[in-house]
C-alpha cells in the first residue's frame, strides 16, 4: 500500500494474541489479512473451506485501547461452503473459517491456539500451556496441473510451482524419496495432493519432505525430554498444537552405569560402549513412539518432525558422539549449536521424509535440556531478575532477564533425589514426602506418597498399610532437614544438637554424633548427622553456583526463582528457602514449572520461531565454568551454613519463622563460635 | 573503496582468462585481487603457500587493448614460503603461488586452469577442452581453536566459525555424519583439519561434507554419461580440473531389452522390472568407479562430487523411478529440473558426504543429455544460427543461439546404428566404414574398422584378413548411400536403378527390386532397396524435426551444425549433407564433437555456474513435440528424398557433384514422376 488507505473503505483488523494490527481493504479474507501481517493462522487446504485448520472468533465490543469496536457484523455472513464445512464437521459456536469470512468492519480477531477437527482424543498434558503455533512442518493442499506435451515440465516441477503460487514459497526443493512416489501420487489423488513442507529456517529453501493423495488433514510431531534416569515424549499434532498421548520409560542407559560419568567410563572402558548405549537409547524412544502412536491411533509415517532435548551427555549419546571428551576438562562438546538432521539419520522410523531438532547445548554441563527450561521459562523475554535451577545430579541454574542471561552447572550430587542418604529413596508410595517437628515436643508428623492423611490423623496406619512407611524421597529430606532447623534440632552450621537428647527420646546418640528419629518402625527412619551433611553440601554446591551468577549479574537479590524438574516439583519453595538451596526471595515468587524441559522442547516443535529465539539466546548466554572460579570455593564454605552464613534472608523472614541462632560443635554440643577467616571477611564487607 | 583509489598505488590488474580487471593497493596478494574480483583461483591451504593450487602466470609485455604493460618486475619476488614450496613440489617455471606473490605494478595475470600438483598421472580425455572451473565442492583447510571452558561453543562450532571467518561462508551448516566424527579427526589434526565444503546454490547455506586431519589437497568427482547401450565415466580432479581415468561399459539393462521402448515395457510387464532395471545400472555404475579409481590410484572415498547425464529413461531408472509414463503421449517426466541428491541416496559407495547432481531434462524424449550437450555446445553461448543434433535411437535437436532456442526430438529408429539394415553391424573391427563409389564402372572401394587400407589398395586382403569384412557399421550405411546417390545408382526418392542391372553386375535384382552388391565375399554384403528406405526413413524424421525447429525459429539455414555423439562422430559431415540428415549448410562450418554429453557433465562437475547455466537454459528453451505438429508430417515426406524433395542445397552443391535429377518408379525403372499435391504446393510457394 502506497498511498494511505481510505479509511473508511479500509476497516482497521487487530489480531490477538499477537497483537499486529493493519487496514484491509472490505471484502478481504481474513486469512489473507493474517498472512499479510505475518500473523500465523493454520490452513492446509488453501483457502477452500475443506480443512478447518484456520478458525478464528470475533471478540466482540469496545477496546478502548486499540479504539476498535468489535462486532460480528463487521464480518461476512456465513456463505454456502463455510456453512457445508460447519454441517459436516461440527464447527464450534462462535468460531468462523479465516478462509471464507471477509472483513467488512473493524475488527478483534481471536486466533485459537487449539482449534481441533474431528473428535481427537485429546490427552492432558502436565504442562497444558497453550504454545503460539508456526511449526518448520506445515501441510500444504494443491491442485496440479496436468502434464501437458506443450510444456513438459515434470510431474515434480509442476507440483513445485503450484506451491509455490499457491502457498508463496520462494525457493522449493523436494526431498529425494519423493522424485520415486511423485507420478503414482499425483494421478493417485486426480493431480490434488497434500505437501508437507519442511521450512525451518527462513533464508534456507523449503523442502517438500512427503506427499499423500487429496486432502491430508494431520500430520504429528514428537517432543522427547532424554533424562539420565528417564526419557519422556509427547506426541504432538503439528496441526492443532494438542498433546495428543504422552509416555515416560526408563533410560536403557541405566544398565552401562546409573550416572553420567559412570556411563562416560563405560564408554572409555569398553570398544564398542558408546555403540551399546546409542542403540539402547535410540531402541527405547523408538518403543516410546510405539507406545504413543498406538495411545492415539496416530500411523507412525504421520510423524513428520522430531525436537529432542537432553543433558550434554545423553545428547551425545542419542547423537551417536562419544562423549569421553565431556568426562573430563576442558569439558568439550563436540557440537553445541542446534542439530538439525534427518529423523532416518538416526533410524527412528518416521515417516521417510521426518526431521530431527535438538535444541543447541548451553555448555559441556549445561545441555539442551537447560536450554529447553531456559526457553520454556523465558528469562530472557522479561525484564525481572530470574532465576531458573533445573535439579539433578547436576543442577543448571540460570539467572537474567532480557538484557543478559549468565548460566552455570553445579555438582550437587544425588543427596536431593535421596541417594547418599541413609533412609533415602525414590519417590514412590510408601516415601515420607511432607513432614513437620512441633517446636516444643519436638515429636514429627508426616505423610506418604499414596495417602492425603498426616501420621498423626486417624486412619492414618489402615491408609498406609499396604505400602507401609518405607523411607524418605527427596522432597520429605529437604522437609525434615529443614524442620529440624526450625525447631532448633540442628543448628545453623546443620549439627544435631545432642543436649537436646536430654529433652526428647527422638534425639538418639550415634557414636560422636546424634540422629533425629522420624519414625520408630519398620525399618526405623532417623535423619543421621551424615544425612544432613549430604544434604548441606550438595545445597552449598547449588548456592554457590547460584551465588556466582548473582555475582556476574551484580545482584543481590532475585525477583523470581523456578524450579525445574521432578525435584522442582515436589518440594516446597519455603523449605527450599529455609534450607538456603535458593537465595532470599518473595515466596509467591518462587514456583515449580515441572518438566520444562518438555515444555520446551514442545514449543521448539510447534514454533520454528523458538528454535531461532533460543539459538540466539544461546549464544549469547555467558557461561560461568563454577570449577574456574575462585570465589567459588567461599561461597561454597558459607552456603554450608542454614540458611547461609553471610547471605541474610529478610523476605524469607517475614513468612517464617528462623530460630535464633545457634553455633555447635561437631560433636553436638555448644560450643564457642569460631569464625571462618571467609566468614570474618565476608562480614566484614557486608 | 568509496573514494576512487590513487592511481599511482592502485596498479591495474587484469585476470585472464576472465578479462575481469580492477586497481588494488600495492602490496595486495593476487590471490586476494582475485577474490575481490570474484576470478576462480583454487586454494586449499588458505594463503599458507602449502597446497601448491593457487598457481599463476604474470604475461609479460604491452598490452595495447587493455592499456597495461605488464612485467614480472610488477609482482613481488618470491618470498621464503613460495620459495620452499617451489622446491619441494617443483613449481613450474613462471608460475607463482598467488597467495605468496603481492600487486607491485600494472599487471596481466593468467589463471590457467590446468595447475597441477605432485605427479600426478594425467590420462587425455577425447575432448581436452579446459573448462574454467568453480566447483561445487571445495577444500578448505584451517586451524581451530582449541576448546575454551569460558567460550563453551562446541568443536564444530568452533570449525564452523573458523571456516566462516578464513574462507568467507555466510552459513555454514554440517551433514549428520560429521558430527560423530568431528572430535577425533580435529585432535588427530592438532586442531588443524582440511574440510570439503558443498556449496552449490549460492543462496544455500554451505555445507560440511567430509572432514580430514591436516592438509588435504585431492578431491574427485565422477561425470557420468548414462546411455542405451553404454556408459562412459571420466573421473576428474576437482581441484587441477584434470581427466585421470575414463571408463566405459555396456548399459546391463539391454538384458532386459535392446531398446529404450522395450525396457520401458519390461517394466509395465514385470511388478519388480524397474527395481531390478535401477539395480543393474548402479552396480555397473559402481564397477565403473572401480575401474576409474584402481586404474588411477583414487580412493573412492576421494570422490565428493557426481555428475549424471541420460536420456529420460535412463534418468529415471538410475533415480529409481517408473519410467512407465514416458512410454506413452503426454510422455510425463516425474522430474524434469536438475536433481540434487546425495551420494548414498543411490547408494554408489563415494564418500559418506558426496553429493550427486543430475542435468534437467528439457522434455520427456530430450534428456538431460541432450541438455549436456546444449551446455558442451552452447548454441546459447554464441549469436550464429547453430543446429546442435545427437543423433540414436532418438534424434535430439536442439536449434537457435543466444535469443532463443528450440528443441525436439524424433523418432529416427535404429537404421543410423546398423541396426534394420540387412548387412548393418555395430562399429566394430571388420564393419566398413568408409565407401567410394566409381562414378563411371560403379564399383565401389571400401575401408573397414581396423585398417587404413583402402579395399583397391595392395595388402588390404592380408590386413583385414584377422576380422574379415563382416557388415557395415553406421556410417558405412551413409556413405555407401549418399555414393549410390552420387553416382545415380538410386534416384532422388530412394529407388535403385535396375536398368543400371545392364551395365554393372553389382546390380542384382531381387524380386520386385533391386540391390547394390558391396562386397562378393562371405558374407556377400549388398544394400538392398530396404536398406535404403529404412536410411530415408531415419533421415527423413531427423530432418522433419530440424526443419519443424527452423520454422520455428523462421530460419530457411542455420550457420552451423554440431554432431553430437557416436554416431555424429565418424560419420562424414559431407554424405550426411548428400543424403539430406541436415540442412544446408557451409562444410567447414559441420562438425562432429564426440561424446559431448559427457563434456556436458565435466563441465558441470567442475563449475556450479554452468548448473545454474543449464538449469536457467533449459527453463527457457521452447520444446516442440513433433507428434503434435500438423507440418511434420509434409516435411518429412520432403525429406524422403534425397537430399531434399524441396529444400535447396546451394552450398553444398558448391563441394559435391550433385546428380543429375533422376526419378524411379518402386520397380527401379524410369517412370513419368508424379509429383505429390504438397510437393507442388511447396514448388509454387519457392
Amino acid at each position: 500500500m502506497n498511498a494511505p488507505p481510505d479509511i473508511t473503505d479500509h476497516p482497521l483488523v487487530l489480531f490477538m494474541p499477537s497483537g499486529k494490527r493493519g487496514r484491509f481493504p472490505k471484502g478481504t479474507t481474513v486469512l489473507d489479512a493474517a498472512r499479510q501481517l505475518g500473523v500465523y493462522v493454520e490452513s492446509v487446504c488453501g483457502g477452500r473451506a475443506t480443512c478447518g485448520r484456520c478458525q478464528i472468533e470475533v471478540q466482540e465490543g469496545h477496546f478502548a485501547k486499540h479504539k476498535i469496536t468489535s462486532s460480528n457484523a463487521h464480518i461476512s455472513p456465513v456463505g454456502p461452503k463455510e456453512a457445508q464445512y460447519a454441517e459436516k464437521r461440527e464447527l464450534p459456536a462462535g468460531r468462523r473459517l479465516s478462509c471464507s469470512a471477509t472483513i467488512e468492519g473493524d475488527l478483534v480477531i481471536d486466533v485459537p491456539q487449539d482449534a481441533v477437527i474431528n473428535a481427537q482424543v485429546v490427552r492432558k498434558d502436565a504442562d497444558n500451556r497453550v504454545i503460539e503455533r508456526h511449526p518448520a512442518v506445515h501441510l500444504c493442499y494443491v491442485e496440479v496441473p496436468e502434464p501437458d506435451m506443450h510444456k513438459p515440465l515434470g510431474d515434480l516441477d509442476r507440483l513445485k510451482a503450484q506451491l509455490q503460487k499457491d502457498w508463496g514459497y520462494r525457493r522449493l526443493e523436494a526431498d529425494f524419496h519423493i522424485l520415486g512416489d511423485v507420478q503414482k501420487i499425483l494421478r493417485e489423488g486426480k493431480w490434488a495432493v497434500t505437501a508437507a513442507i519442511h521450512h525451518d529456517e527462513e533464508e534456507d529453501a523449503a523442502r517438500i519432505i512427503a506427499l499423500w493423495p487429496g486432502l491430508k488433514n494431520e500430520a504429528y510431531g514428537i517432543a522427547c525430554d532424554i533424562g539420565s534416569t528417564t526419557i519422556a515424549m509427547h506426541l504432538v499434532s503439528l496441526l492443532s498444537g494438542r498433546v495428543v498421548a504422552s509416555a515416560g520409560a526408563s533410560n536403557p542407559q541405566i544398565r552401562f552405569g546409573e550416572d553420567l560419568m559412570s556411563r562416560v567410563s563405560y564408554v572409555m572402558m569398553n570398544p564398542d560402549g558408546r555403540i551399546a548405549m546409542t542403540r539402547a537409547v535410540r531402541q527405547e524412544i523408538s518403543k516410546l513412539i510405539d507406545k504413543v502412536t498406538v495411545e492415539s491411533g496416530v500411523a507412525r509415517t504421520d510423524i513428520l518432525d522430531a525436537v529432542f532435548v537432553a543433558n550434554p551427555i545423553m545428547h551425545h549419546l542419542f547423537l551417536g558422539i562419544d562423549p569421553t571428551e565431556l568426562g573430563g576438562a576442558p569439558f568439550a562438546l563436540a557440537v553445541s549449536g542446534a542439530v538439525k538432521a534427518h529423523a532416518h539419520d538416526l533410524r527412528l522410523g518416521l515417516n521417510p521424509g521426518a526431521r530431527l531438532y535438538v535444541l543447541p547445548c548451553i555448555a559441556g554441563h549445561v545441555g539442551a535440556d537447560a536450554a529447553a527450561v531456559t526457553l520454556s521459562e523465558g528469562p530472557h523475554r522479561q525484564d525481572q531478575m530470574m532465576l531458573v535451577v533445573d535439579v539433578g545430579t547436576n543442577a543448571e541454574i540460570v539467572l537474567g532477564n532480557r538484557k543478559r542471561l549468565v548460566a552455570a552447572s553445579s555438582p550437587t550430587g544425588p543427596a536431593f533425589e535421596g541417594a547418599e542418604i541413609s533412609s533415602g529413596q525414590r519417590a514412590a508410595p510408601g516415601a515420607i514426602e511432607r513432614v513437620r517437628i512441633d517446636r516444643q515436643t519436638l515429636e514429627p508428623r508426616f505423610r506418604v506418597i499414596g495417602s492425603e492423611l498426616w501420621s498423626d490423623e486417624p486412619g492414618f496406619k489402615e491408609a498406609v498399610a499396604a505400602t507401609g512407611v518405607t523411607g524418605i524421597c527427596g522432597s520429605g529430606i529437604i522437609e525434615v532437614i529443614a524442620e529440624m532447623y526450625l525447631s532448633g534440632i540442628i543448628s545453623e552450621d546443620g549439627v544435631i544438637d545432642g543436649s537436646l537428647a536430654a529433652r526428647s527420646s527422638r534425639i538418639i546418640g550415634q557414636g560422636r554424633t546424634f540422629s533425629y528419629l522420624l519414625h520408630d518402625g519398620e525399618p526405623r527412619i532417623t535423619v543421621t548427622q551424615n544425612d544432613v551433611r549430604a544434604i548441606q553440601l550438595a545445597k552449598a554446591a547449588l548456592y554457590a553456583g547460584t551465588k556466582l551468577l548473582m555475582e556476574k549479574q551484580g545482584v543481590e537479590t532475585v525477583d523470581a526463582i523456578r524450579f525445574a524438574g521432578a525435584f522442582g516439583s515436589f518440594i516446597d519453595p519455603t523449605y527450599a528457602m529455609v534450607l538456603g538451596l535458593i537465595p532470599d526471595c518473595e515466596l509467591e515468587n518462587v514456583s515449580a514449572v515441572g518438566n520444562a524441559a518438555g515444555t520446551g522442547a514442545r514449543m521448539a516443535l510447534l514454533n520454528r520461531r523458538y528454535r531461532r529465539e533460543i539459538e540466539e539466546t544461546v549464544r549469547k548466554i555467558e557461561k560461568i565454568e563454577t570449577a574456574l572460579e575462585p570465589k567459588f570455593q567461599e561461597h561454597f564454605v558459607h552456603a554450608m551454613a542454614l540458611p547461609n552464613k553471610v547471605d541474610p534472608y529478610p523476605k524469607l523472614a517475614e513468612q517464617v519463622q528462623l530460630p535464633p541462632r545457634k553455633v555447635l560443635a561437631e560433636g553436638g554440643t555448644e560450643a564457642p563460635r569460631r569464625r571462618s577467616r571467609e566468614e570474618r571477611e565476608a562480614r566484614r564487607k557486608r
